[in-house]
């Protein structure tokens, strides 16, 4: 395939890019700024382009004038590479035209939540089906060797490339957008008849995406996503070999504007308020594909498509759908099936055409994120009544088998994500996940992740914290410190009495590591939904908790959750503990196998259908489990019978 | 349903429209110009407007600059009307962006063929096949009372959509995109949850096209065009009733650029030149859709769908397909089975989400038109031998029964479409249609369609004059005017020698009616060119013309078509006259039925693919048949028995 070199200015960056690529991607591959928001269908008309050197061939556009084409102005989507070429990129094209996303950074980077993203650890992945998917995923590359029309075989080159395609995928539905229609009769014979087309799945029909010159096939990635209100998780999937090249993990910067659902679905319906929560998603979500890409040296071409489980109010401000009614009675989302869409549709910075699909939710507040963990955990196959509990901002219970799937919402709060705690960090190198404290001389063990020098505490160490805490009686059942212990670690900090957990000579980033009353009191408050939560589902099936025969837990805790020490604070039921299996994030797994099959796609469609909601906000008992659950564990300590505190 | 009034300034103009219509909407519906690319999915960002009073409800966009927001800009797509409303469209929303248009509009005037559309007389539809396809259109409303949702009933709104959709209908494939996803939960409260839905057929799949508040279900109409080299035709139809409320024709604009398929073809390849002939047949079909909506009192937004049937290169420019290759052995279009796109993709003035279809053509040379045509005359259900040609710029050939069809295309010229004849016209109001010639005084009686003045002639009327001269003796058989007949009718002309037809003083608009020797240069041309495809494709498949069980003439001639003349001019063959019938504009009825009914369209394809193509380029004893062809009715008279000259 021959090959070209085209250089940008004022950038001064060049690339060599095969003949017939269209100069937006040249742009895109070299990371060079080129505004677009239609896909690079030639419609949006802001990718201009002023060509200073070489030949191109481009499709005729409306949206250049004629003293803009006497300049030398081509939109770079609809002109491809000829020669060697010199294009120049004018200020107009260079401009970030999503001005409340620039706004957004501002006001981020002032509040300083605007992080990096973390390499996070994942843990009791090696639980979940593996290979258990047939491989398909959501987009698809196939090389094409097609052979070249006679006077005897002259089929139209659309029809001889559906015929070429067929040769090797049974695809009764294809469906191909104009503007690849118009670049085709060039871009096959400029390459030679070699091309590769992606074939993205939108629900029950096959796009083709993208016919791109020569065999780039060996280049197809995507990202699995799981939009968690407190946290976004990614995974960089090599959509071939269905290699995990990278997962990680930030804060989604919608918590500037609330730190749960209910407050950000208010504030969408202020002035701007969805728009801001949507830029605020999208460009957590842009930040961390950049990263992923740059460390992986893949081009933002050959990403192809994303998939995102959220929970609904998450995938609403994500396609930036109006979200009001969630939050009104009787609590109607939008769509809980959202069809595929184009990720430029939405605002993520993938392939200009790339596909960006979300996992399907069950209601309001059961979203796509618990359908994948329903689907990862492998639940809905099982034969036995199974448990699934996901701890995070929203905690969310699920309770069935292969016949029957009930679930339920709590507001948990982002707590055991470490956020609303001082000393919060997610499961990230650094993050204390075990802890230890000696019954005599109230001395403290604990272990990092990574065992590096401890930056602050993630979910389970939490877990462990409070656990240990309250057996050494440093706190009592209701959370408080006891003052009456004469230990250095309990001091009057400014935000109230507190523990000391690592002093700051013995951290990484030289502040001290504490736990405070408030933050007890959250952690409680969280611990307290939960449980009441799944108490409720389990009465309501007529169920008691012995009945339960396997429970899967779910969050973004660390490679480690000690399930004792969940029970002794009374955030699990205290049942046997061969029945509990740690699972972490499962929603982001559950989007990884999604994105990497159709067939994972069809059962997280069927584990939608067939899951119920149980609405625990007109249940009239679930206050009084709830007020019942905010001691440590229980106010009925008969319910805990192996925990001795 | 509520109602507001919508009033738009600087045009001063005001409007009622349903409480949750879209200001675009109602800016299309009065007739007051926007600006729009995209459809109204919010991409673009074209159709800005200015609220100077009143509430609306908008989504969010990154369109609308902060600056532009505290002026009170919004986007007029994504801004639906809840209270009487004041407007300001702002010069920018205003201007027409496509300046090659404006130039184009301008190039036409001055030379003159920037014609008003004409209302045609269509003949010999009534042989045509009525009510023979189910009623099942491109684009159906569908109006729905949907159940609101109770605690109990909780699906969401997208899904309760459909689920009400499927209560009528079987559609088990139903895409929606995201733009009217984004609006449904707004629009379904406002609308109490009355609204009418357009389900349009793309392809293999089904589309909700647009979401309206209320019932506009009983107004739904679509428009069906033959695109021709020369000539574009038109029928505004009913989609519910079916009626055909007006059928219009114009030349085609592309004729300044060239006039057969391959001059055009080689000035797509010019700079602008793809685009300017793009512009050409859009502004052309636009404007004769300004005019029918404009008669009817339609409004543009209850036209929900177009079908084109045009030859293979027409419907390249008409999606601004490039056609380069169609010329280039060995002769490959870009595609015969184009997808079905959004009018506005095209540039295509209808509801800007209303969809465009093509009929799909067999070859290059044998386009969209043709498949209509087979599918209208029925020749494709018959077990006899069965010959349709149809006479236009080019003249293709179709021979065939049920079982098989072949079809080749002969470049004939635009003479019978009336176009590079001095008076010709099309067959509209004026227009002669039939000619006779007193053999002994060389007196002229003539019948005009409408038994107006006389404006021209039309190709039925070209015929009989032929004919008529050819039997008087006027001009031999090589069609030169006799210069010994002592005749008035007969002068030396600016170009040339000529038989004035009708004096001005007896025409319309006092112009001499003549026909020159050019003129019937250009006749002779034309008919030999029709009579030798036919005759080498008869011979190619081993027939001879008498086993020919039926012949269907097709063409713009007129209401009447003289078979008996045509064979006297060698145009037909010599063959019993009860087996010809003229079907007029074959190409226009079978486009209407296949915009009226999924099944024709089926059946459309299914022709397409059946129908193999036979080149005449590459036939070594087409050139020799042509040339034998040339005289009136032919060098070999032995071919024309009945005819005596």
């Amino acid at each position: 395939m021959e090959k070209f070199k085209v250089k940008f200015f004022p950038d001064n960056k060049e690339i060599l890019v095969e003949r017939g690529k269209t100069i937006l991607s040249a742009a895109i591959s070299l990371g060079v700024q080129i505004n677009t928001s239609c896909g690079g269908d030639g419609v949006c008309g802001r990718c201009k382009v002023i060509l200073k050197k070489g030949t191109i061939h481009s499709q005729p556009t409306g949206r250049i004038s004629l003293e803009e084409r006497r300049l030398g102005y081509y939109l770079s989507c609809l002109t491809t590479v000829e020669s060697d070429l010199e294009i120049e990129v004018p200020a107009e094209s260079r401009l970030d035209l999503e001005k409340i996303s620039d706004e957004e950074a501002f006001i981020s980077r002032l509040k300083g939540i605007f992080v990096q993203s973390e390499e996070i650890v994942e843990a009791g992945l090696e639980n979940l089906p593996q290979d258990f998917f047939v491989h398909s995923p959501l987009a698809t590359k196939l090389f094409l060797d097609i052979p070249k029309p006679t006077l005897e075989d002259k089929i139209s080159d659309l029809e001889r490339l559906y015929r070429e395609i067929r040769k090797t995928l049974n695809i009764p539905i294809m469906q191909t957008g104009l503007s690849n229609v118009r670049r085709l009769a060039q871009l096959l014979r400029s390459s030679n008849w070699q091309v590769t087309v992606t074939l993205g799945k939108r629900n029950e029909t096959v796009e083709i995406v993208l016919i791109e010159p020569g065999d780039t096939s060996n280049k197809n990635f995507g990202i699995a996503f799981d939009i968690g209100t407190t946290t976004i998780s990614a995974q960089l999937v090599d959509l071939n070999t269905k290699k995990v090249l990278s997962t990680k993990a930030i804060f989604n910067k919608q918590a500037n504007f609330g730190a749960d659902v209910i407050t950000r679905i208010i504030f969408a319906q202020q002035q701007d308020g969805l728009e801001r929560l949507h830029h605020a998603v999208i460009d957590g979500m842009n930040g961390m594909i950049q990263e992923m890409i740059k460390e992986h040296n893949i081009d933002l071409n050959d990403l192809t498509c994303c998939m995102s489980a959220g929970n609904t109010t998450m995938v609403h401000l994500l396609l930036k759908i109006d979200p009001t009614f969630i939050r009104r009675e009787p609590y109607i989302p939008a769509a809980n099936f959202v069809p595929v869409v184009r990720g430029a549709e939405a605002g993520i910075k993938i392939n200009p055409r790339g596909l960006l699909a979300c996992v399907p939710g069950v209601s309001s507040y059961v979203g796509g994120d618990i359908t994948a963990g329903i689907l990862a955990c492998g639940m809905s196959d099982r034969e036995d009544l199974t448990l699934l509990i996901d701890i995070g901002t929203n905690g969310e219970i699920v309770l069935g088998n292969k016949d029957w799937l009930i679930s339920a919402a709590a507001s948990a709060g982002p707590a055991f994500e470490g956020s609303g705690v001082v000393s919060g960090i997610r499961a990230t190198k650094g993050a204390i996940q075990r802890v230890g404290i000696n019954k005599k001389n109230f001395e403290l063990e604990f272990e990092t992740i990574g065992n590096t020098l401890p930056q602050g505490i993630c979910g389970s160490g939490y877990i462990d914290l409070l656990s240990e805490l309250l057996k050494t009686n440093i706190i009592d059942k209701s959370g408080r410190i006891n003052s009456d212990l004469d230990i250095n670690s309990i001091r009057q900090g400014e935000l109230g009495r507190e523990f000391v957990v690592v002093r700051k000579e013995h951290c990484a980033n030289n502040v001290d590591i504490v736990i405070t009353e408030a933050d007890i009191e959250n952690l409680k408050r969280s611990k307290a939904a939960i449980f009441a939560a799944t108490s409720i589902l389990v009465k309501h099936m007529d169920f008691n908790f012995n009945e339960i025969k396997k429970i899967y837990i779910a969050g973004g805790f660390g490679t480690y959750l000690d399930m004792e020490k969940a029970i002794y604070i009374g955030l699990l039921p205290d049942l046997p503990r061969e029945k509990f299996s740690f699972i972490g994030n499962s929603s982001l797994v559950g989007s990884r196998e999604i994105l990497l099959s159709a067939e994972a796609m069809e059962k997280a469609e069927e584990i939608a259908k067939k899951t119920t909601y149980f609405e625990l906000s007109v249940d009239s008992k679930y206050m009084d489990e709830y007020m019942a659950a905010l001691f440590l564990p229980h106010t009925d300590l008969s319910r805990f019978p192996t925990v001795k505190v």
